[in-house]
């Protein structure tokens, strides 16, 4: 594992050829952090050892691997469904690579070497490498086509496997040292560069990634080919015809993005995870080349995204039918879909944006996320997995869009095989730095060497968040030097601060934050979300923030009228849920009222460890005739959203209505037996 | 008023020059029948009284009489909103000759007189008779378009125009004789003559009636030529191009019933009254040419209205945007549209149904309308109206489409003066004949005089109906003779039988329909919903029919989720609502078990009489703190549906939630004071 001591570098992508233009912030690698954290190093550790593993056996035992081996020899039959399977070896290679990179395991290594000699066979002499085609040109699976790339837009996903292949790649690189992935990612790059542009082939690709991936293997190479490629790959959206005035998202363009050139573009439209990868693709393509028409653009989907089409704990994707954005302010809870994968893709869009403009209001959406809508996708176990994230289970209402339980891998794999490479990549979204200012994004104990000025500067953090608002840092340069130390005081922290008027805080704060640095109380200047400590910082300066940590009421915009009078509950960065375990079997009898008292516990046994809420509140019953019906007091304990869905099915609750009138008796019937 | 004493002829037509293929059924004109029914006597006489008059009036002062003034002379502007306004005149005075047929009236009829010479003077040297583009040819009302007819299909209406001034001339001359009106329109129907057809212009009429109202000319003068040129315009619609694959139903045709040809149409589809009057015109047509495809056609039409597009209370058009009939099964209760025109519409094309195929199932349609979703559009003061007809008022529900409280005229004032036209006429559907068959449809006191063979009989009906089902029927032969008598058992009457699945009687009957000759009980068989009482009838032979008048519980498709586990409450032909008048200022909050015994009260003082029925049951009621919900008893108050908002604005309800968690407490919300 020496190899690994010479490379300091990052999911976003420092590279061996930095490029003079680029974002202006640069993330400190996931790598240059150490976590002692409770909450992360668990999950971290369960992805290691359940997720990543049972990933790969999985890629085996469903025939992910045999197609490769079929399309090298170019017989058999293709043996899984989709032609995008390839993608889910390519995704638990990339996780696994993250994974190496702070625990070595020789073994490990020795998997992921012999399962790339298996893809570099599958590989075509002139690069292409798509086993469904490969595997018989002739009668390849029907959604690939008979020719190469001509389905691409609609259903062969060819360009999304290579973008996966090229994140997978140079994430491997990057860990290891190696350019066996590399060279078989560049080889089939090549090919693309030869293939597309303005002179050769145009296509709109389907699903978006492969830009993502181009701009991977321009930083790591320099060649400005795969950036040139990647830009064109996304002008070429918006210049096919559809029927404009179809409000059916497949006929119109909107389910691909490709409606209208994409610097025409203002709304988060379409299949929310292809949307999030294409915004993100267009925030790195806009820090390389500086173009301000795609900044203009990203900056008002962002706008919409949030103010309009964002559930409360952070999931995008509100339609089922095509996993996509609903229309503005279309976020019903009952047939809310939010795809794991599409809050994967909100938190690799929102540290581009922070990264491009040095605002916490990403930081803060990219937080909201990955603590509910995301980590929600993954049981405890680190082996089953929601696809959809429900914001509410009821006994009497099913829809086929929701899951009321979770599932091991799904025939469609994508949410698995993304949460195994999102979640060893945390510690990449903690710190950023930008010349003297050192950013501290996420709260999470453990500690980080950071280069500033040339100078190494270890920073550590000792906490219990999210549970606990108390958060200590020590800051210890080499020499004394000047830094602004910018904490992000989150949103939540602050009265009325969420980044749109979709959701608000029902009450002030009674609490405020408070900052002192070596004991002291400290005054400070807020600036974009962040409380700037400039001074010239000496070793083991100790910074103390105290995070007000009440439990907060958010309710919604009156624009959100399945939310009406109702309330959700939020501690810190965790949004809350009651679910039927903790509630005598039911939760959509709930009512929250105004002045409900609430208290906190932190349970250490319960769920792997949670904080949960406790209050007086009131529940409806309804007799056995179903002709009487009676309100009676009972507490109420929630959980954090996350959590839920991990002891078995029954009803979860988000919203509570605040008034009894609020109740929907048909979902919420709770016989007294 | 001598003129009148030779003419006996009908709503739907016997004309001088009689046709040899018809209806197989003829109906027993009104003129024919003189009522002693204090339901209907009530209605006619408040309809003379008050109706008519104001709505002459409100012709006058709204600028619809100016309007052809200002035509005459072609100067002025148009004054009124709508190109169509000009019918307003036509339909009163269509009502008003109903009127004067068995109400003589020398002053109304010199009234008339001057109205039509006004209509005359307006009528261009051609025919053509349209004041809003006479008022100025060169700058019409941007609705009628520059050139005549060419903004027809979209909103010209002046074929719309054409045909309800047809009815009316026909109307006025079958009463009074005179032919002022008649000339007018026949020049107007020669000049259609001379500009449409197979070698001339073609247009699918935008809103249709021209082609009834031709059939109406041509069985007056024998003119084939209007019943061909009706044809041409029923034959015309399906043949433009439109977006088939759009949803929108004024992009696919749809709304026009012009997204296919007639024979081809198989769904009651498109604005609703304009589809009952394509219906009725095809039905018309039909039985004078012999024409079996649109026969086909609207057999399966009806099957669709009927089976899954109609109200429990018969009303049909379920959507406010386009005033037209939705998807299969799509009857919203909080949203429902209902137009008053289309009760009056389904009214014509059941009674031709009828005539058709001699089936009492399009009577019980035809009744179970008139009684309640049709005269619920008129108040009992004649001079108040409902354009649509809600299913339910919740306070706290409030949608543009749903009307609260009657109004009088509204700008658009096509409800109030059809019926201004349609209850003068109600005596034409009591009768029909054919042969010895004598056909006994709808249960009203009066003397009928039919003509059997030549020979003359007299029907009298002595009732108390619909309040009570003992009917009784003296029958008085010239001379003794056979006839089947065919009395119309209504489906109500029999255990399950609605003519279609779309709604059901929750319990069998208790009682059974008996039926007396003379005193003794008679063994008779069923026909097509009639019994069938044949015999050497004499004079005053009497008839006694007993009809179970128990409330009756009717429960909805399974397709109807807005229905689901809810009772609608039913005795003899009237269907009853809950309204907040009676129940303690709500409606919504009421639960009606399923083993709820109710009792009947007719109540003489009652808006101006009404059987009311009355229950123990349930409520549910929530406390001033919006948080503590408790069951309460109390006696549900029902009345007839066509009599609630008389009394003031409040809820009213017509499905009942049979268990409490049915009830939709946002809008039920009852706080206890």
């Amino acid at each position: 594992m020496k190899k690994l001591s010479f490379v300091f570098f990052v999911l976003i992508g420092i590279e061996a050829n930095a490029q003079k233009q680029d974002y202006p912030i640069q993330p400190v690698a996931f790598t240059n952090v150490k976590l002692t954290d409770h909450f992360w190093t668990s999950r971290i550790e369960t992805n290691r050892t359940v997720t990543i593993p049972a990933s790969f056996e999985r890629c085996k035992t469903t025939g992910r691997v045999k197609n490769f081996e079929m399309a090298a020899e170019h017989k058999g039959k293709f043996c899984t469904v989709y032609p995008f399977d390839d993608t889910d070896i390519y995704k638990t290679i990339e996780g696994a690579s993250y994974s190496l990179a702070v625990h070595p395991d020789e073994k490990l290594q020795t998997y992921l070497d012999s399962l790339i000699t298996i893809i570099g066979n599958a590989q075509e002499p002139d690069g292409y490498l798509y086993t469904a085609r490969s595997i018989d040109p002739l009668h390849p699976i029907s959604a690939a086509g008979p020719e190469r790339w001509i389905n691409e837009q609609s259903s062969s996903h060819e360009l999304y496997n290579c973008g996966h292949m090229f994140e997978a790649a140079a994430a491997h690189y990057m860990a290891t040292g190696k350019r066996n992935f590399l060279n078989i990612a560049l080889k089939n790059a090549d090919l693309l560069v030869r293939t597309f542009g303005p002179d050769k082939k145009h296509v709109a690709p389907g699903h978006e990634i492969v830009e993502m991936g181009l701009v991977r293997l321009y930083r790591i190479t320099g060649k400005r080919a795969y950036l040139d490629l990647a830009k064109f790959f996304i002008d070429e959206r918006g210049k096919k015809q559809y029927n404009k005035k179809s409000k059916n998202v497949f006929e119109n363009g909107v389910y691909w993005q490709d409606d209208k050139p994409v610097i025409e573009q203002d709304e988060a439209e379409g299949h929310a995870v292809r949307a999030m990868y294409l915004y993100s693709g267009m925030a790195d393509v806009a820090a390389l080349t500086g173009d301000k028409q795609y900044l203009a653009a990203i900056d008002k989907i962002w706008d919409n995204m949030v103010g309009k089409k964002m559930y409360v704990q952070g999931s995008i994707g509100a339609v089922g039918d095509g996993e996509r954005f609903g229309d503005n302010y279309e976020l019903p809870n009952t047939t809310a879909y939010n795809e794991t994968c599409a809050a994967i893709g909100s938190v690799f869009w929102n540290q581009r944006m922070f990264l491009l403009h040095g605002d916490a209001k990403y930081i803060d959406v990219l937080e909201k996320t990955l603590y509910n809508g995301l980590i929600s996708g993954v049981g405890l176990d680190g082996k089953s997995f929601f696809y959809t994230n429900a914001m509410q289970i009821q006994d009497n209402f099913n829809h086929p869009d929701i899951e009321r339980e979770r599932s091991g891998w799904f025939t469609c794999s994508c949410c698995p095989t993304n949460v195994a490479r999102l979640i060893p990549s945390v510690p990449g979204y903690m710190y950023a730095q930008n010349g003297k200012d050192i950013y501290v994004n996420l709260f999470i104990s453990g500690t980080a060497n950071v280069t500033v000025n040339n100078s190494k500067v270890k920073i550590t953090q000792q906490n219990n968040y999210p549970w606990n608002g108390d958060l200590a840092f020590t800051v210890a340069p080499s020499k004394a030097m000047d830094m602004n130390v910018r904490i992000r005081i989150p949103g939540w922290a602050q009265n009325e601060a969420i980044p749109s008027d979709l959701y608000r805080y029902q009450h002030q704060n009674n609490e405020n934050v408070t900052i002192k640095i070596n004991g002291e109380p400290v005054q400070y200047h807020m600036e974009k979300g962040y409380a700037v400590l400039a001074k010239k910082w000496k070793k083991n300066d100790r910074i103390e923030v105290n995070l007000p940590m009440e439990v907060r009421r958010v309710t919604a915009n009156a624009k959100l009228p399945n939310d009406d009078n109702k309330v959700a509950l939020q501690r810190g960065p965790m949004m809350y849920c009651a679910e039927w375990k903790d509630n005598f079997g039911k939760a959509a009898n709930i009512i929250v009222p105004e002045n409900t008292k609430f208290t906190t516990q932190y349970e250490g046994d319960l769920l792997n460890g949670v904080t949960v809420l406790k209050a007086d509140v009131k529940s409806v019953v309804i007799d056995d005739s179903g002709q009487n019906i009676h309100t009676k007091n009972q507490t109420l304990t929630a959980i954090p959203y996350y959590a839920w869905a991990n002891r078995g099915k029954g009803e979860m609750m988000v919203w509570f209505p605040q008034q009894v009138k609020y109740i929907d008796l048909l979902t919420s019937e709770n016989t007294v037996k």
